[in-house]
């Protein structure tokens, strides 16, 4: 028995970190990439070829000891006929099914008895819920795409027209802030949650994340947990998940899944004695997880967002010279204005310096300020 | 001004795990190879030339911005005509020639007013220092190669007859034990150090490493960084350096340079806010130094050395479930008996605790013991 090799489908940023562990742990690795402009083709083996097509995909995997995912538009009839053939995949169609489609999501979660916000499907008839209301598409969207506000009902049918298929409807909460989670769990059914982490938000994006959440207690860390590995257990989860929580006072409300590493976690790389992407390789292969403790009192993330600027080396030359504790992590893509290009970690004790010197990092990474 | 691109002569595990922060930074990464069988070619992108040969290394070096050396052997001639040439190479032949030729590096030594062993160049004729001496070659050795014990003249004369060169001879200390320092400096003299480290040495062969040293008072711990930062400054070095020291009582006498990212500095992955691997790059590429800060009270790592065992990956699975703190580096070298072919780190604040699970986590590797 050697040294395995995993197979992700898709070469963006999350499969280019993931590449690290891999060198680390002796893990063979590969990608299946669209383009060969793919971010992470620049730091792994890689593929050409379309996620879409099952042949592709099998030729792909045929290489591969274990196959897993960066994204969650791989269809269900291609994972399906990779476990059909044999392939070992991870997270299983039945669990990725709760990452691509919100209406199964939110079936699953009542099923679980865990706290949803109120929501029904709609298909251009009666609604139950009162406005405003949050739409959503039941697949595809991310970072605020494929979600809408409906104030009333013609804006509602606004919105199904525009779709033309089934949205997920969910009363529109009053929450106080939004945290996620990152759970891990292997075929054993070994699993293991990091702290919680705030998730701060600006016009649907993630711009940067603290861990530990600043505002939680220990019941409410202690919720968290408990949701998240309730799901992972209860989904058959294989891999990273993160968990999305709207929080209103001492309540926890799930928003979304994302069976995969996560934005959210990103902050472990250097804030945790394991990180998210080293957890996702050890939960596919059944390896023992690592310890999810943390390095640090706090990891603060903030992430760089495409803007006015095309270079991102002179950039991090001075704010390397302003703070030699900064992490720099670039993904090499294209700039691309609002885009996720790179993100920047700090670890210490002194939250609000962390947060000030990230914040200023991030804001001079996209050209919002000049020094 | 875009991301660089850097070039590592060599492809063996110092490349390999210089393929990380290049990955995180967004520094292009490349490395000449002797054989596509060459362990950093699984991570990078690679081209495959003889490190002797002019030709193939200016070849390799056009398509680089910096291009630098992952051992010795690299011959000066061929460092100098890369920068005659115009090739920014660092570190440069001048400086570089310290850690190839050990009686250059005594005279710069002794040139520097820094602590040497008394030593002597010796081409068969008359020796002032006293039996037993060591006895060097100049060049080529490392791990123990190239260094002989002569307790009397006869055998000095054997091992000269045998080598037919110069050899650098050199006091052989009552060393109470041995530490090693790294060191970086960039091309603006900005220069750094980390915590001094103590190397256990097996048979020539360092096996663990403590950082910081447990028997170091403050005193001893300036002492190390001046020698250090001296030398960084007096050869000018560009990139990180190795300093071994021998200490005997409150003294610590020159052992031998290292112009490279080492062994003594594997540690710092986990156990430095900033890798020696992260600051050779950043080094090598004038960008600001990040901090040596420790992220833990003490770094504990243990060279994985080949042994009966020639399948790695069950090892590292029960240790993991031993563990979940160990943080596994694997080479993915072919086992040979001795060679180092990967480490494992620990990092925490029981020092008696991290060393007994180190070693038993390398001699479970190395197939020593059976649990």
């Amino acid at each position: 028995m050697g040294f395995p090799k995993v197979g992700v489908i898709g070469a963006g940023q999350l499969a280019r970190m993931m590449a690290v562990p891999a060198n680390d742990l002796g893990i063979g690795f590969t990608v299946l990439a669209a383009h060969n402009s793919d971010c992470a083709t620049q730091v792994s083996d890689f593929v050409i070829g379309d996620y879409r097509d099952v042949t592709a995909v099998l030729d792909f995997a045929r290489g591969c000891d274990v196959v897993t995912f960066e994204h969650e538009l791989v269809p269900q009839s291609v994972i399906k006929e990779l476990e059909r053939t044999g392939v070992r995949v991870f997270p299983s169609a039945s669990a990725f099914l709760y990452s691509q489609n919100k209406i199964a999501m939110r079936e699953k979660m009542d099923e679980l008895g865990l706290p949803n916000p109120d929501w029904q499907v709609f298909d251009g008839g009666e609604i139950h819920l009162s406005f405003p209301v949050i739409a959503k598409t039941p697949s595809g969207g991310y970072d605020g795409r494929g979600v809408f506000v409906a104030n009333d009902r013609s804006e509602l049918d606004e919105v199904f027209n525009a779709v033309k298929s089934p949205l997920l409807l969910e009363e529109k909460l009053n929450f106080d802030y939004e945290v996620s989670i990152m759970v891990a769990r292997s075929p054993h059914g070994q699993a293991a949650t990091w702290p919680a982490t705030l998730t701060v938000q600006t016009n649907g994006i993630c711009t940067s994340t603290i861990t530990p959440v600043p505002q939680f207690n220990e019941q409410l860390g202690t919720l968290a947990g408990h949701i998240a590995l309730t799901i992972a257990a209860g989904i058959g989860l294989v891999g990273v998940m993160a968990v999305e929580l709207f929080v209103v006072a001492d309540s926890l409300i799930i928003n979304e899944l994302a069976l995969r590493p996560h934005n959210s976690g990103h902050w472990s790389i250097e804030g945790s004695v394991t990180s998210q992407f080293e957890q996702h390789l050890r939960a596919i292969l059944d390896l023992p997880l690592g310890s999810t403790a943390m390095t640090a009192p706090f990891a603060v993330m903030g992430n760089v967002l495409g803007g006015e600027k095309t270079d991102m080396y002179r950039p991090y030359l001075h704010l390397m010279a302003r703070n030699p504790n900064l992490k720099f992590h670039q993904y090499l893509k294209e700039v691309r204005l609002g885009r996720k290009i790179g993100h920047i970690t700090l670890l210490g004790d002194d939250l609000l310096h962390l947060n000030r010197e990230i914040e200023h990092a991030v804001d001079y990474m996209s050209g919002v300020i000049d020094e």
